[in-house]
């Protein structure tokens, strides 16, 4: 009888320090999880690939963090507490020594914050890039689950935190914008933050909901099309962070990317005018803002620029093909 | 408001028509599902990678079923029933026309034979090869799983099925072999057979189990150190199919392969002498066969070769690292 092959050996070193009581040790051919009793199930699953979703470049540390927090945003975005993951990783054989070790201490990090564990996955080669998959697990309380369809003519649109520092971010990391002091940018494209307890406060209040990924204004076109009505966003109510801002003052152009661009893994919400939004946010201490308004009409976004004329978005978010 | 971008429109087409109402019609963040009251839930993720776990060239029908196969053989491993699973698919730009089509062609026949369907997923490009990952979810009556620990000296061995098709049809596909005439090894290394009736009728019956992916022996080796006992297997009570034994037949150093080649797929467990598993398999339709037996000792695999001898096996079974 052969030892076990190098792959076991790294699943115990790397992966098993992750795996929660539910995982049986990374052992079994699967996890064995009772569901908590009253509550539905939320699921997700996204993918990363290197050079696409992540700069090659990028610290290991914040790579298994940002896969992990873009499905977090998906629980965030359905009211949904988090439960646990699975996680699948094709890894190149020449990974830089202390890769793996990297990006494991960063999934760790996160688990402890936002109080999850590994419940399975697989571990293989690839002859590319590193291509990553994670499966995230939460609940919710029965009928709770903030959905995208809902929104009305009248309803207000709102958004959480800063929009445009993720899509700045990217361009800041890939050279073609400067940084700024304090590497806001950067870090918001690496660790994007979901708002957990703001999606979980939102439940039963917001008439929609979502989690920009592909670009505010396009996302904001979903919650339209969900809905068969149409929106209308003032380009200067967007909040946007002081070192977006500095740039966006510098160079106006960059405000469509700002708008457009993605990565933001803010929320992205409906709800009727009255429903005490700043209120049921403030105990969550996420800043919410309001930035237009879901109208009669085709589901089309209409961005208004600050002196209330159109504003032509050349950017059409992000699409994988 | 630019058009939904073509990421969109290759989901709606392609994988909606493979989505369940639980899915939410693909459009939501997350998918919604009622745990099945007083069961537990099973999961378990596996990936696959063009070039590694399946030939560039299978048909794209067959790439898909793989997949879901080998999730499905966890489940069945477990004793467990299928309920849903989420899909990633990172994809090159250059597919081959009608690929993806078969792809999902493929999927949506199994999805019939075996009734499950798609919660959600994620779907991305990438430079390198078709990179898959698949997370699956089951459910077992409460404690009834099967587990891999739980094998006593003196309990039998038993597999289902046949072993060795996967391995050598993956060196029939390659050409290293001759085919047989109907095509039999190269269907099983395409599309493994989930157990899933046979793990149904064992759980509570069998002491532990798995599925055989990285070879017999070697697996045989993970229920030993589960159980921290010994087994013996005896080579020429291992079941093989016509086509393999033909093979074997005319080159007996092919022998070794079989037992420790992997992509199998058939369940291998321990159950004590006098549990009646011929019984209880037969109404599964499922053959099963007892190659051997748990010894006291250390967690080592002994196979015995028709005449009684150890046999050796260079082939310490598949691992990627």
């Amino acid at each position: 009888m052969a030892a076990p092959p190098a792959e076991f050996a790294l699943i115990a070193r790397h992966f098993l320090p992750l795996a929660g009581p539910e995982a049986l040790g990374l052992a079994d051919d699967a996890a064995l999880l009772d569901p908590p009793l009253g509550r539905q199930l939320v699921l997700a699953a996204d993918a990363m690939v290197a050079g696409v979703h992540f700069l090659p470049g990028d610290p290991p540390e914040t790579i298994g963090r940002k896969l992990l927090r873009v499905n977090l945003s998906d629980l965030a975005a359905m009211g949904a507490t988090p439960l646990g993951y699975l996680m699948t990783t094709a890894l190149p054989r020449d990974l830089p020594p202390g890769w793996l070790a990297g990006f494991v201490a960063g999934l760790a990090e996160d688990q402890r914050q936002f109080g999850l564990s590994v419940l399975g996955g697989d571990t293989v080669s690839t002859p590319g890039p590193i291509s990553l998959s994670l499966t995230i697990l939460g609940t919710v309380a029965p009928g709770a689950a903030l959905r995208r369809a809902g929104a009305r003519p009248g309803d207000e649109i709102w958004v959480s935190g800063t929009i445009g520092d993720g899509a700045l971010g990217l361009r800041v990391l890939q050279g073609h914008l400067p940084a700024d002091a304090e590497g806001h940018l950067a870090r918001r494209y690496r660790l994007p933050e979901p708002r957990l307890a703001l999606g979980a406060a939102l439940a039963g209040h917001a008439r929609a909901a979502m989690d920009v990924s592909d670009g505010l204004v396009q996302d904001c076109g979903h919650l339209c099309r969900a809905a068969g009505c149409g929106a209308v966003i003032q380009a200067d109510a967007v909040p946007l962070s002081p070192a977006a801002r500095a740039l966006v003052m510098a160079d106006p152009a960059l405000l469509p990317l700002a708008l457009a661009g993605g990565d933001d893994y803010e929320l992205l919400f409906a709800a009727p005018p009255g429903a005490g939004i700043a209120a049921l946010a403030a105990p969550t201490g996420i800043p919410v803002t309001r930035i237009g308004q879901f109208t009669e009409g085709p589901a089309e976004v209409l961005v208004q620029g600050p002196e209330g004329a159109p504003m032509a978005l050349p950017v059409g978010g992000w699409s994988h093909f």
